[in-house]
């Protein structure tokens, strides 16, 4: 049939039986005709446990002994998997990130992929062989071994797929799609059959937490059709690609929500051209995480500016802006913590230039406060008090009739 | 100083305490001017565990993927001294065998090292690093990742002595050097200070079992002087060179012993070219060591043959003499069990042709038997009764005067 690229995250390979659970799974695309990458991740707790070790010798480890530690996690599963797979009486072989051709940057911790030589799984494959990738994990320039940060197996197994130009690239998770919503809150939510990527990306970014972001673009850079579903079930889960065919009536796709979120807002601040430049870039270089920035209309020579953080950070926040008084003179700072922030997201709202309008009255109909408003082309973003977001994502869900259609293929 | 290539065994990085031990002594020696590079083996039992998980999932691994899974091993540990060292303020790079430029046969599970590119170990000492090695590991043409079987640290500790041309290359373990006999069983043995590759070597394969034979072969072949020291103490420990230039006076040097050996003696057999080569191939085809091989004086046509195994390998070894009568007819097969083997070594021998005699005049005087006689130039092997072994080692020992005079440095 085609060219599979399956990634099994940690929960996937928790202990050996799930392990021999996803080999017969890649088992049964073999029989199907299919040729088959499986990317894989350590075993449930590994990669914990190797942390810990580290603890136990330093507070700060180094990020390459770090990585140099950590990577024999995925290692372990990779070599687990192919026995197997052996076992059952298919061919298989493991590779390491750097035997499967996986460059990155010379970054610890947090590396991006530059390229991939896909000579050696492409041989494989040739030999009728199940090739299994170690996640997680490439190459340095140096030749040092490099991870790839958060989300990283996801991205491993979208850049071989767009390595290896493979029909479709599927990540098996311990959910079984993307829904409208998370389901866990609202009971109407729904499991889409598709989305587009970008729409994908918003949710995403907004905390939808399925899939990382990286690993998202990339397969929009690379056109890969991805896949999410269930590794415990046989369900279909949700696809995503570039036009989502089956459902593009739906003007809202999906709502995103997330508490925790604190409004600060500086007032007199200078009205000069360095002043925004200078306020974020000290937030920045402190590794306060700004999301929303609202600047408003100037009086006469100063200025008032409004943005949302993580609630965590606002002690920080505070101690930064105190120590910016020197060189960026204020007025007043106000804060208001027990926010949270609530989305909706939909590719087709760039044609239908009242959905923010009519976002905004339903909230107002429901005495919902509005707090801070921003907007992209294919999402919608308040900040609302915390106390209402559930109500909030449950009203809206219903306004926007997400709960009304079932998917074709469910 | 000058360059020192340390090797830390299971036991010597048994846990985290102890890989900090093993850490403060690299840092004494860098301390006092040398560089340094360590090579290191797998935690305690985690290898054990690997194993273990690999036996849950099958019982014929491919040895391939075997490797894959075992040598990560080596490499937590490596990554765990470098972050004790750093944590120490010492510069420290760990290296996985590959990286260090370990190139081995395409073998799985007991390959040899075929060569070693030392421009990346001899980078990183230039920058003033500690250099920590994965032992037991290396990477094949394949691109595989290959162990080196049984005494693997030990070869790669030798072998990277021998390519970056180190001063010393000290082999750390549970024992504190080489005793004129097995101190657990003889009061009177004595640690060696100096002993020379041949007498280690027949001192090694005859099972004192401090040194694996080929780490030996492989500093006798490159010069590089090894000494074997214990872990856990700072008493220097037994130092084996070329030369032993401060005992040479001393014509046995050591005695090896080992039990549960079983002498078998074959009549009968056809007194032709194509005997012994028959007999022993199929031996050996059927993973049987021989040890000691004595072909009697022909009667007319026939010949008889004696040679001693490990007892265990008993009951296979006469199956396979049983299926070979058809091949290679023969009179009688007899068998002696509950013997052991009793050896003196020492490289003044070749110059001094009465010791063989001694020591059989020696047994005889005390009334041990003896059934089978070796000799080398530098050793004389005697198969004896099990129990009056150690009497034999006993004896000998008081005889050879190995118990009389006391090293240099102790």
């Amino acid at each position: 049939m085609g060219l599979r690229v399956l990634k099994f995250g940690g929960t996937s390979v928790g202990d050996v039986e799930k392990v021999k659970n996803v080999a017969a799974r890649l088992a049964e695309a073999v029989d199907a005709g299919d040729e088959v990458v499986a990317v894989v991740s350590a075993m449930g707790k590994t990669t914990d446990e190797l942390v810990g070790l580290s603890k136990s010798i330093t507070t700060k480890p180094s990020p390459r002994e770090l990585d140099m530690l950590l990577t024999t996690g995925e290692q372990v599963t990779t070599a687990l998997l192919a026995m197997a797979l052996q076992e059952m009486g298919y061919e298989a072989v493991s590779l390491t990130g750097w035997q499967a051709g996986l460059k990155t940057e010379s970054v610890h911790g947090n590396a991006r992929i530059l390229d991939i030589d896909a000579k050696r799984m492409i041989r494989h494959l040739g030999e009728g062989k199940i090739v299994i990738v170690a996640g997680f994990q490439g190459l340095s320039d140096t030749e040092d071994i490099a991870t790839l940060g958060r989300g990283g197996s996801d991205t491993t197994a979208v850049a071989i797929g767009a390595a290896l130009k493979a029909d479709r690239c599927e990540i098996y998770t311990d959910v079984d799609g993307v829904y409208t919503t998370d389901p866990r809150y609202v009971k109407g939510a729904r499991k889409l059959s598709t989305i587009s990527y970008d729409e994908m990306l918003e949710l995403a970014n907004l905390g939808a937490g399925v899939l990382h972001p990286r690993a998202v673009e990339f397969a929009k850079n690379f056109n890969i059709p991805l896949e999410v579903r269930s590794s415990f079930t046989n369900d279909t889960g949700t696809i995503i690609e570039e036009v989502a065919s089956m459902e593009q009536n739906l003007v809202v796709r999906g709502l995103a929500f997330e508490s925790n979120v604190t409004k600060i807002t500086i007032s007199g601040l200078p009205n000069e051209i360095t002043t925004l430049p200078s306020l974020f870039s000290s937030l920045a270089s402190n590794g306060i995480n700004v999301d929303i920035i609202i600047q408003s209309t100037s009086q006469r020579n100063t200025t008032s500016i409004s943005f949302s953080i993580e609630t965590a950070a606002l002690e920080l926040t505070l101690d930064v802006l105190r120590r910016l008084e020197v060189k960026l003179p204020y007025e007043n700072i106000f804060y208001e913590s027990e926010l949270a922030k609530v989305s909706i997201v939909g590719s087709g709202m760039i044609s239908n230039p009242g959905v923010a309008a009519q976002m905004f009255e339903v909230l107002a109909d429901h005495d919902v406060e509005i707090k801070m408003v921003s907007t992209s082309e294919i999402k919608v973003s308040t900040i609302v008090p915390e106390d209402k977001m559930i109500y909030a994502i449950e009203t809206l869900h219903e306004q926007f009739q997400l709960d009304e259609r079932t998917p074709v293929n469910q």
